[in-house]
């Protein structure tokens, strides 16, 4: 039996305040260096190409909508080139007039488009104004084929519903990859701050010992006031690595633009579901409620 | 709007190594304690009646089994008038000659079961061999009514399934209540022990999260040897409560009979959910791999 190969997945943890084009030059760069340091997946944050525009609805913040493919993703398919590397890129999505994606794309270290995922679960919330952007995806939970393995992509939002994990490993992925652009608004690091990233970290720690899967969650950093001036975002870092047991195996700071590195290891998914073999007895007769 | 109103829970964590009688009697005493302390939901181990006989496959051990209702269910049907309490008892059901599940029931303080549940998961390994005894659940995944609010009874195994702890959510249960019988084999416990307890609480905490709801998991203690003599098991207690946001509230210790008391508020339910509403954008429509 063919044994897949470990790899060394990198997260590209940065702030994302520049013009695109700025923005673009710093992916390019950190690439560049986790691919130095070994990387063979390196993956970047939600919407990294600007700030968080959701933070209000504007309709002027259509104009960053960009084609699949389009600069965005030709820019880094000739990167992908060069640092023979598998890339999870994130763009906001233009289909076409009127119907926007929150959206990633998976390319290989030919420069191909391997895959498309576009954001299931769609929040809105204060600050978080998606539904205004974004139409719901219609791609479903994937696990895309790359060079290095199976990964699952995801973003953000999704990384609260047990569900679309479950699919992702159902479909063979050997890691769930969320971009994501989370923080706390004015007021709430003092109080519910720490209770909120320990949440965050905790459900997709669950997802990842649930399905015996690694989990990679790469976040922005930095505070990005809205355009009214009255409030802002702190965006709260935190960019992680677990292990098919649920255990963090690396961890960002809450300030800073890094990378973070980590092994994946397919052999320890192998004995994981070995150990604790949940997928054989899964009910599926009985789940029904789930779909309705 | 009629609010629902907070009370106590409490969970029984006990050694349960004695004759059926004995550890009715002692299931008995804790629960009166447990009462007099202001528990209105009070909750016993998995198979509290007996050791684990799962240890081993001998046809002997279904001499254990018993109907429901039945002498064990009538036992604390009359309690729960005296205590004036809910109680969960787990039973080794004997529904028929050949017909066997790993069962609970929920009585309700006027003597009344209110519902009853048998594990749907059930595991099979090493010195875990349930498959031999009890047949998968046929009664799916409830929330029952009783006079503190509805809850989710499931049982032990079930506790690493996502889509158990959904469905009794979307069912309307306010807390998650899994009897449980874990622990380590020997030699377990020095290496991988402290991250297959923490994987064992992290996963459940995590449904907490996902479904915004109270999980309360209660464990026995104490080392138990097989048949054989030849292995044991060392059931880990560590029986504990996490509110919806996923923090532990309440946590047995590993070794010591206990109980473990904890506030179920439904205001943190309504609040929680508010505060991150994933139920509002799940997507039914794109979960159909789950039931496959």
């Amino acid at each position: 039996m063919q044994k897949e190969e470990s790899y060394i997945i990198a997260l590209i943890q940065m702030a994302c305040q520049g013009t695109r084009e700025e923005n673009l030059q710093c992916a390019r760069s950190r690439i560049i260096e986790a691919s130095e340091m070994g990387a063979r997946l390196i993956c970047l944050p939600e919407l990294f190409c600007s700030i968080y525009f959701c933070q209000q609805e504007d309709p002027r913040f259509f104009e960053l909508a960009e084609p699949i493919p389009g600069y965005t993703t030709d820019y880094f398919s000739q990167l992908s080139k060069t640092v023979d590397s598998v890339l999870v890129v994130p763009v906001f999505e233009k289909s076409m007039t009127g119907i926007y994606y929150n959206s990633l794309v998976v390319i290989n270290p030919d420069g191909a488009i391997v895959g498309k995922y576009r954001k299931m679960h769609i929040p809105n919330d204060p600050q978080f104004q998606e539904k205004y952007y974004f139409t719901p995806g219609d791609l479903g939970f994937q696990a895309i084929q790359t060079t290095v393995g199976k990964i699952g992509p995801m973003i953000c939002w999704d990384q609260w519903f047990p569900e679309a994990a479950r699919m992702c490993a159902l479909n063979g992925a050997g890691v769930l990859v969320y971009p994501t652009a989370i923080g706390w608004l004015p007021g709430e690091r003092e109080g519910v701050g720490a209770m909120y990233l320990d949440s965050w970290k905790t459900v997709q720690c669950g997802h990842a010992i649930a399905n015996g899967i690694y989990t990679a969650s790469v976040n922005r950093v930095g505070i990005e006031p809205n355009q009214a001036g009255d409030s802002e975002i702190e965006f709260w870092g935190h960019s992680f690595i677990a292990d098919p047991r649920g255990h963090i195996v690396a961890e960002g700071s809450g300030s800073d633009e890094e990378i973070i590195y980590g092994k994946i290891e397919p052999q320890l998914i192998s004995e994981t579901r070995q150990t604790w073999p949940f997928f054989r007895d899964r009910r599926v007769d009985a789940y029904g409620r789930i779909v309705e």
